[in-house]
């Protein structure tokens, strides 16, 4: 079959536009329903996307004040989800800075076994430096030894998957033989950050490893995803950015030694629907009139690592350090300070460019508007697919799937239904083998 | 409302007898099978029982070789049935000794915000020393120490679902206020092993907290229990030691400041139910049977921390140390070990003993005998319910829910339906305030 895209459904709260929890067509209250959830997975599984895609923080601030968050653990929420669903994948952001690789690599293990081969991790380090003080430190690691974490903490999860064989649970009542332990291994790591000596307590998960995500677009962030990644989320506002993205991710993948045809770029994308153009303009407009300044205004704070409360919001983003100082959050603090400089933004009009999406691409049009921007995107070496945003929940969800999927199928692009059961499958992605099995292998 | 028993079912793969998957009447090959779990959890809920019960534990070792472990790690699992039942508890064991406060933290408030108030928190320490392997330690900490921490973890616990106030979320649309960030309070805890700030990332739960459950049985954990838990799962093998111990934490809660009534003791129960009672013994014999001895001697060379391998199978255990100096487990070596003196038992004999609920209280029988034990220890205060553990899955839950708990019914001691919605309300107790909305009362 010839390249096709692929598409994750990015659900967070009643919608990803800042201000969607105010909106006549949404109901706030459902943020803690998992009914909502799993309504809005099954609208996903009716559009044959990939998967549901959750992001995750593990720490609050003032900014609760104005925006609905998440009530839901990724990890619990997906797998309620996963009884409620049959086919789309289960994407959970885990943080390798505030995690242990030996309960995370366990938990995602768990997912795999109860959903049947649909678990996915989008690994990050952690956008926020408040987390640290949830986690018995006075200051968020730095970012260079967050990436050299996470590369440890990777390593070892990808040993544990490993640990047992595809074939060490060997059930032989009549013997009363449960496993064969000859095919389950201690990983003996020893490490900087970890030492695990292992076996994972669990058989080996179906997909063999879940599906390996990542999030974080910095150079750091780009390495660790050309050694790990097989599905990279990224923030791009044009299409030569992400052109850019695309084709550095792609040598960096192609210099760590691996094919860059297995790691697949997917940019996110906010579309606002409506009938015709004006109507989706008109809802973007009422998104925009929604917004709290002072919250948005807090937010761009957290971005930027900047207290920008003073400054008028009529002028325009004052200078501000240069990205390689940045300790949070470096990709994401590039793309809003190139935003504003290069369309010359005040301060409220860059607010309302990013609550659409918090610094992802908002795309406002017709059905076929949106759907032409994915295929320019996807034919034009700047993405693989999409994590698809919508600004409310769940309208904007049933409408991308009921008015854009139909067409990017009648164009090829997309499946008209599920040919695998596992997430690995819709991404075209290969079951990799355990390590230990290579090794005996080689030594026999 | 008189005093009535609560009962829980313990799942554990496919029966507690550590042959269970060997028997004909078990399908091994469900043990990783979600729909196995939610068919378990159906059962128990036909029966109104109070709620499903998982154990946890966070290595395998060799005895993997001849027994079904777990597949699934328990707060997934139970997510996993949270949207399969409608009013059953779900409680899950998460030790504190290789957690962090913040996520567990967060975990049971996300299931209990999932399933509308039904979770609950099985408190444990590790009883594996292996365990420390996989997370950074050469030795497990010793038993003073981790209850030391548990105690700290559990205040920070507390602190963090408490940090919401009730009334926290506004979801004010037309002000733009999603939370009042005066009812959102960060916990500010400064310890001996944890700093956390908070406040936790999730609206308080339904429950308020979830339902403190405690597995312990030593001296630290009446102490700890006496403080903390509101339902306590322990093993005993005699009426006399079950009385003695209940007796034993009423006086340590009234002496802790607490109210013992809120205390809910819940030995474990192994039933082998037959039509008569030597259908019962046969299955007890049948089962005993199946035992691999040489992997019932590696469970108690876990148990007591003594290897065992090299004793005959036909003489005594031989001579252990004392109590005080086991840094594991103490209360089930101090159990096995007693048992095994008292009745003068064999190697053998103590492994047939001990297989049926690895040091819980096998009562094989016909549904009235069963029922005739639960009544008596029940009345004669040794226990206020039980955790009642199959050693067949899912017959031998089938038959409990059939006909032993209909007895209970007509004998006045069980309920006939649900009559509350949360795992609080089926345990008759309280919901707790929040201690941050009681310091603003008083303050005010
Ligand atoms: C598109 C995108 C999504 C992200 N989502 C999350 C998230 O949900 N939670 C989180 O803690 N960090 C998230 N991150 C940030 C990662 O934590 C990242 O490891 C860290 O902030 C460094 O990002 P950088 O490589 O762009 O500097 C995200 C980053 C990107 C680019
Ligand atoms: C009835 C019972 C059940 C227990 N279940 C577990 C369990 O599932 N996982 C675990 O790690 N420890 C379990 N424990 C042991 C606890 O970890 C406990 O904190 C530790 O071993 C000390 O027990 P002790 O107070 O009896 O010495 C259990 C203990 C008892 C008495």
């Amino acid at each position: 079959m010839s390249r096709t895209l692929h598409l994750n459904a990015f659900l967070m709260g009643v919608g990803h536009h800042e201000a969607a929890w105010r909106h006549p067509h949404t109901d706030p209250s459902r943020v803690g329903d998992v009914r909502h959830f799993q309504e809005l997975a099954r609208i996903a599984e009716r559009g044959t996307l990939d998967s549901v895609f959750l992001a995750d923080g593990l720490a609050v601030g003032p900014a609760v004040r104005h925006n609905i968050q998440a009530v839901f653990e990724p990890l619990t929420l997906l797998a309620a989800l996963a009884t409620a669903t049959d086919h789309i994948g289960l994407i959970a952001t885990v943080s390798t800075t505030y995690n242990e690789p030996f309960n995370t690599a366990r938990k995602f293990a768990s997912l795999d076994h109860l959903s049947g081969g649909r678990a996915g991790w989008n690994i990050v380090t952690s956008a926020q430096s408040r987390e640290a003080w949830n986690f018995n430190l006075d200051e968020h690691p730095a970012h260079a030894d967050r990436y050299r974490r996470a590369a440890e903490f990777v390593d070892v999860a990808i040993k544990l998957w490993d640990s047992w064989e595809d074939d060490a649970l060997v059930l032989d009542t009549a013997a009363g033989v449960f496993a064969d332990t000859d095919r389950v291994h201690e990983v003996g790591h020893a490490g900087e950050a970890f030492k695990v000596r292992g076996p994972l307590n669990t058989p080996r998960p179906p997909q063999g490893r879940p599906l390996l995500v990542q999030a974080g677009s910095s150079p750091d962030g780009i390495a660790f995803a050309a050694r790990y990644a097989e599905a990279v989320f990224t923030a791009q506002q044009t299409l030569a950015d992400s052109q850019a993205f695309y084709a550095a991710l792609r040598r960096a993948t192609t210099a760590a030694g691996r094919d860059p045809d297995l790691v697949k770029v997917l940019p996110g994308i906010a579309p606002v629907i409506g009938g015709t153009e004006a109507e989706a303009q008109a809802l973007a407009a009422e998104l925009e009139a929604l917004i709290v300044p002072e919250h948005a205004l807090a937010q761009l704070s957290g971005m930027t690592g900047i207290d920008l409360s003073g400054y008028p919001l009529d002028g325009p983003l004052p200078d501000l350090p240069d990205v390689t100082s940045v300790q949070a959050h470096q990709s994401r603090y590039q793309l809003v300070v190139e935003l504003a400089r290069r369309e010359r933004l005040t301060l409220r009009q860059l607010i309302g460019r990013l609550g659409g999406g918090r610094g992802h691409r908002v795309v406002a049009g017709t059905p076929e508007q949106i759907a032409d921007q994915i295929e320019l995107w996807f034919t034009e070496g700047a993405a693989d697919g999409f994590n698809v945003m919508p600004p409310l929940l769940p309208s904007g969800l049933a409408d991308f799937v009921d008015h854009v999927v139909p067409l990017l199928r009648a164009r090829g692009l997309f499946r008209h239904e599920y040919t695998g059961r596992t997430l690995r499958e819709h991404y075209g992605l290969p079951r990799p083998a355990s390590s230990y099995a290579t090794r005996e292998l080689v030594t026999a």
